[in-house]
């Protein structure tokens, strides 16, 4: 078993990394002390794995109060949120009553906010189920549900005791699930891990068989990337916005598209070839690196080409974006393959430029 | 002008205690950095005092951005507050876009945790216009909503970065809403501040006649008060209960009645006056201590006695209050006149025969 400690001081958490944690009662024990405990699910993963969480809480003297939401990025909403309030209120739980979140992003990000606002904060621990929440969502603490208007408006920054991460959960993943997860991952390698891009080139495949070493390397390296920038900047008012990477842009695609059209990694995929490609019309990267990138995500089976909504939609779309600051569009780019940078030099006809290029 | 400051480290913050306090944009400009700023206020208060704040920010420059609620503690529910999240949101507001609350305490509950979670955080102001925000809501970082099931039950603890407490706003606070505010003014005293239960016995008829000086000085002391005790237990895991005696009673109260029937500060007086007869039963206080608490709340317009829900109706509402730890009721009680303590010792009978004794 690996273990990451991300260092936030009084909020510092551990981050377990293997096969098999499901069952380890053991390391669920010292972060539940109370005589039940929520876990807040879904429809599709309840039947795989709420029974064996289960189990193993009540070896641990822990009973399970269930909750089981929709399945869905479209259900990410206030009303799905309050059937978790409905179900803490009518079972009693008390401030002290540990939430624990097992599924995928949405399940994590609608979990991790009850948590944070139920009694004002209750514990709270990430058992992430999907590729995708066990290299990003479950790791830093941001909660969040969405609002018509824009994805991720309204949230919190809201840190687990722990995150257990059983990568045999992998095994039921659905493929364009795994796919979509291996944006985020191949994303570290972007934005500041440039050998574990050179991995990625060289292990793709593997990955995509799911083999289980390879995922474990995978999941560890983009964790303490992750953990690293978390710990160096919590509430995101520097480095961590680099994690942002195509997210822009691919925020814009999932809102634009109707949430749950575009799974979040293959918008931050398209997202990340457009803020690519502006990046070349910025001088920075070359075509052939533009190339590189293409042909990674590509491999990944992952979108290179962004849906044409057209270029005032897409602006439209950008400016309800967390990342506007005194009306300018500040945008993750990359100075090279392997650098990230967060800047406003971008002008709105470059912008425009970049989308037209990228779009189908 | 007073300035006491809340020490949290660098969620430290001052609030400024003095009448005509709404003309200074000296004091609100170092805070609000950012061309726009929402103000959230109310229909009652807007009419009074929105332009004036409005023309102060104007003259630091600041455009305002108005959010006008309707009135009362029933409209402290998620669909009024997605009613400022629908303005920021078409405002186009981003995460360093101030927001103010200019109003009582629901307005500040709402406004802070709008603020708390749009974008995961925004800059948080309070502008309290009644007795109880001056005295209680504002300072601590308490924000909330509620939920058909139990006040107060989904929010956040979020610190304002301001609070400007301008006393001249009482001038046109109602008699009865003054009153309710002097529960929360008087049970400083009661709990950790006995000297100044002395000076409330003496000067309750100058506050209630609105002397500015005696107003300036009961809430000065009872922020500091506040203030002393939330820098010690910023979260509540220890002595900041104590600032809910007659709460838990209270909460049952207000919800029992419907949310708006009760003030909080005639259902925190009432609340206390249960818990004072809880602690006379537990050998705590002398029936003449009773009386004392009895006789200040009495003279300040308060009831005293609580209305007649049920022994069983009682204890299934405080049931869903936040101060139950394994099973166990926990209740702020007094240990004399002007030392509160939290404690599980008083069984489930001698509960139910305090709220009967003092029921009407």
């Amino acid at each position: 078993m690996h273990t990451l400690q991300v260092s936030l001081g009084e909020r510092s958490y551990p981050i377990h990394i293997a096969s098999g944690l499901l069952d380890r009662a053991d390391l669920l024990a010292p972060h539940v002390k109370a005589a039940q405990a929520v876990v807040v699910t879904n429809e599709t993963v309840a039947p795989l794995y709420l029974q064996r969480l289960k189990n193993t809480l009540e070896k641990a003297g822990v009973s399970v109060i269930p909750v089981i939401l929709p399945d869905g990025e479209r259900f990410k909403t206030w009303e799905t949120l309050n059937l978790i309030f409905d179900a803490l209120l009518g079972a009693h739980c008390e401030r002290s009553t540990p939430l624990i979140a097992l599924g995928g992003g949405v399940i994590g990000d609608m979990g991790g906010f009850a948590a944070a606002c139920y009694q004002r904060g209750m514990p709270f621990i990430q058992v992430p189920t999907t590729l995708l929440s066990l290299v990003d969502s479950s790791v830093g603490g941001k909660t969040a549900i969405n609002h018509p208007l824009g994805k991720n408006m309204i949230g919190a920054f809201y840190q687990p005791r722990l995150v257990l991460a059983d990568i045999a959960t992998l095994d039921t993943l659905p493929e364009r699930e795994l796919r979509a997860g291996l944006a985020e991952v191949i994303k570290y390698g972007l934005i500041r891990d440039p050998a574990f891009l050179v991995w990625l080139e060289s292990n793709l495949e593997k990955l995509l068989a799911r083999d289980r070493e390879s995922l474990i390397y995978a999941v560890h390296r983009s964790c303490a990337n992750k953990a690293e920038v978390v710990a160096a900047d919590e509430r995101e008012s520097g480095e961590r916005a680099l994690l942002n990477l195509g997210h822009t842009f691919g925020h814009a695609i999932e809102t634009g598209m109707g949430y749950g059209a575009w799974l979040h990694g293959e918008a931050v995929a398209a997202g990340t070839m457009i803020a690519s490609e502006l990046s070349r019309l910025l001088g920075w990267l070359t075509a052939d690196d533009v190339e590189r990138v293409r042909r990674i995500f590509s491999r990944a089976g992952l979108p290179v080409v962004a849906p044409g909504l057209g270029v005032a939609r897409y602006l439209e779309l950008m400016r309800h974006d967390k990342k506007v600051q005194d009306g300018r569009l500040r945008l993750v780019l990359l100075r090279s393959v392997g650098q990230a940078v967060l800047s406003d030099v971008a002008r709105e006809d470059q912008i425009g430029e970049a989308i037209e290029l990228m779009c189908t």
